[in-house]
């Protein structure tokens, strides 16, 4: 993937096999923001779900000084008005108003607005649009939904996206880091869809730099939706938690105490496993190992490799086939009769708040079993993604860095509700989907091919460690500062 | 629905608040089997998985001595020829044969092959039915495919669907029993999908009577389709397997040996809560329990309702908008690379396994939980496909006797992967897919507030015991002989 900025100076990394031309960010580029949004006087940020409050308060303070405006754009009526209030958001102030006339009066207004009010009500929101004007999105599910109803865009505007590989509450908390450690921020991937005006390209960069992007890499509307549907239904949120889930039932069915079990199980995954991984890379977690951990690492990584890439192609032809996006619709549409359910209250995680609430217990320690059977589903994931054509930087992202650095964190914080939870109706609903299906599949295959000794096919864990995707992870590491994810530094 | 056979005597029975016409099957009916199937001198029997060997046997069986042949056609080299030929069907009697070759001969063709298989041959398949000739499905996937791909069937032959509500194997041995006891047999629907001759509809009555239907009602093929594909993945097979899977981990999670728990759970369901069913409805499990064992019977079944319901709910929505079958197509494409793998190596199966071995193990006894979770998933199952306009003939056979009387007793006798792997694929596929969300909602909503006693809604069990579907059963129940629905005699 090439492009060409008027405004940035990009760079070309080699990743592996492959090169990708790629925006480095950080604070030291806000100065010439304004140059990038030539045109742009106010920018509207429509939605306040995960998204909408970390944008909009991260390109105010980037653009603090710059003439140009950030205004909120909500329902009239809608309960987040007095929340984006309360952030300095005001009508007083002309930083707050109706989603449609803040549409109306902006050069560039930023659709955060859940994936199920975008479906219902496209066909407005696009009509606010004035010509020349320009669309941003953060995702690419409403391509996916245009294309199922065999409808487009409108041809006269600016299509855009710019799309955070992190939810909005680590979007806004890194950018918060950024303050004292440069360059502190979420990854954030970017396409222009179309280009009226030849400025396409730099409001998207110029955005994904304002909102704290440590580096942003090129991709397609289609690209990004299918990676991001289908990462979010595997190892970042359903994955994680059916994993954890499984490995938590089968830790106390051998006799393990629930409180170690959780700590053995989700804890090690969301604490020392992602910061290991955040800080080194994918084998420093098989290489601290001692030779017995090892071994027991490889069994369950053999084990579980195949049975979590089953389902991970099977949640990939679910989403390019359209089959996810009919379903979240379908779902959105049951949802006054039947409003999604609570997801923590099994055993682990009752388990788990008593744990966390603990002050006394024990550190996490890197579990064998666990760490292998994680490793397995992400490194699934990531040769679903190469299998099927996506970028370097995009598979890096969707499926190691969001995990370990934004999502991860808040499961460790307050348990996997409260990680799915702040995340988008879409993945939320996915996240529910296919948890279960890991959590069985890990169960009938998995685990007895384990316990059998019968996994005796080391190809899996052979390609692990000559896989290319840890060179792309240090060409990715380099591009931004180490720093401590944790929600909450303990 | 009511319609009108120039050769059987049908009858109008008052089912609740509406009548449907309905034709009672029976061994008395033989002798006029060839008026019905007037012009018909061969009949094809096309594939050899679920449905084709007892087909092929029962049609057989049943046309002795008539002048018509029923011919089975395989693939050539098709390994089952070997099994087809060890049941009396070969090629130097002419009932054996290349599938082409036999639907090019016959009056009369039955596509039995696998839904995969249809799907991509059907082009070939079509062609292959000469002007005039009769297309027999035995459910209605077909025109689901064919509407996702803008196709229709050839419009110069009759298209016609009985659709026994049971797997092949239930529809062989209850037929069987069917010798000693008349009218004993596996109930079927039967649509005319489309009719050239006008001999379309006791073409189809009398394929259902020689099968041995006890009775059989007229539904269409979208009406079919929707109801069996999302019925199999309901209470027939994906929530029963979900069902006891949950229940048994929390059994055990409560501190129930494991053979006790695998008695309370799959067993109490598929032995006496099933049998009780098929003798004396549904609220016959409910009053014989005691006072104390009624109270935890509707705490469990209060609770459990609406999680289970709002999975079907689901369920019905990804069947209707076609992502079910789509998802079927999709994974049969994958299967070379990642075959369907098993499903009962998890730990309540192996012990399940061990139990059956048991002769001196104790009897299963009813559960008042599990009957609870149990049955308000089937009455969940009964309220969607009524809310959805289907027959009540159509909701009590594909919720209520396929499960007590057909598919259950598999899973008594040789567990949950017997039951489940001996239906179609689409079956096998589904089942995995939905076993797991009914698993999880029930351990995430349903369990916890059995345990907290917060499930105070008395509503889903007062709706159960005024529920129409008592009626319905017990003239379900008229229409056919009791008989024992054992896989094997205790």
């Amino acid at each position: 993937m090439t492009f060409a900025s008027k405004i940035f100076e990009t760079r070309v990394i080699k990743m592996a096999d492959r090169e990708e031309t790629i925006l480095a960010g950080g604070r030291h580029l806000f100065p010439i923001l304004p140059k990038a949004f030539d045109g742009i006087r106010q920018i509207g940020v429509i939605g306040w779900s995960s998204q909408g409050p970390a944008q909009a308060q991260n390109l105010r303070e980037s653009l603090d000084g710059s003439g140009i405006r950030v205004k909120v754009g909500l329902r009239e009526g809608s309960a987040s008005m007095k929340q984006a209030a309360a952030l300095g958001f005001t009508k007083e102030s002309k930083t707050l108003g109706e989603m449609y006339d803040v549409i109306r009066e902006s050069e560039m207004s930023l659709l955060l607005i859940s994936d199920a009010a975008l479906a219902e009500n496209y066909r407005t929101v696009f009509a606010a649009f004035r010509p020349g004007t320009t669309l941003g999105l953060s995702h690419g599910f409403l391509l996916s939904h245009l294309r199922a109803q065999g409808e487009d865009f409108p041809k006269d505007i600016n299509v855009i996206a710019v799309c955070p590989k992190g939810m909005g509450p680590s979007v806004r908390r890194l950018y918060e880091q950024g303050r004292a450690v440069n360059g502190a921020g979420i990854n954030a991937s970017f396409a222009v869809h179309q280009d009226v005006d030849g400025k396409a390209i730099d409001y998207a960069l110029g955005w994904s730099v304002a909102l704290g992007s440590p580096y942003t890499f090129e991709t397609t509307l289609e690209s990004e939706y299918k990676s991001d549907i289908f990462g979010e239904r595997g190892v970042l949120l359903g994955a994680v938690h059916g994993i954890a889930e499984s490995l938590y039932a089968r830790f106390v069915g051998q006799g393990m105490a629930e409180d170690e079990a959780f700590i053995n199980t989700a804890e090690s995954i969301t604490g020392p496993i992602s910061k290991l991984i955040s800080r080194s890379g994918l084998k420093a977690v098989y290489e601290q190992l001692n030779e017995n951990e090892k071994a027991m690492f490889r069994a369950a990584y053999n084990a579980s490799y195949g049975p979590c890439r089953e389902i991970l192609e099977e949640i990939y032809d679910d989403v390019a086939s359209g089959n996810e996006v009919r379903s979240v619709i379908q779902a959105t549409r049951r949802h006054s009769a039947y409003p999604m359910g609570k997801i923590d209250d099994t055993e682990m995680w009752v388990v788990g708040e008593r744990a966390r609430a603990n002050t006394q217990r024990n550190y996490a320690p890197i579990n064998p079993e666990t760490a292998g059977v994680y490793l397995a589903c992400m490194m699934a994931q990531v040769d679903v993604l190469k299998d099927r054509g996506h970028p370097y930087s995009e598979i890096a992202n969707e499926s190691i860095i969001e995990a370990v650095d934004s999502l991860n964190p808040y499961m460790s914080y307050k348990g996997a509700s409260y990680m799915i939870d702040n995340c988008s109706t879409t993945a939320r609903l996915g996240a529910r989907k296919w948890a279960s299906r890991f959590d069985y599949i890990l169960k009938q295959q998995a685990f007895p091919s384990i316990d059998k000794g019968i996994a005796s096919d080391s190809a899996p864990f052979d390609d692990f460690m000559s896989n290319d995707i840890h060179d792309v992870l240090t060409v990715c590491a380099e591009l931004r500062p180490s720093l401590d994810i944790s929600v909450v530094p303990r």
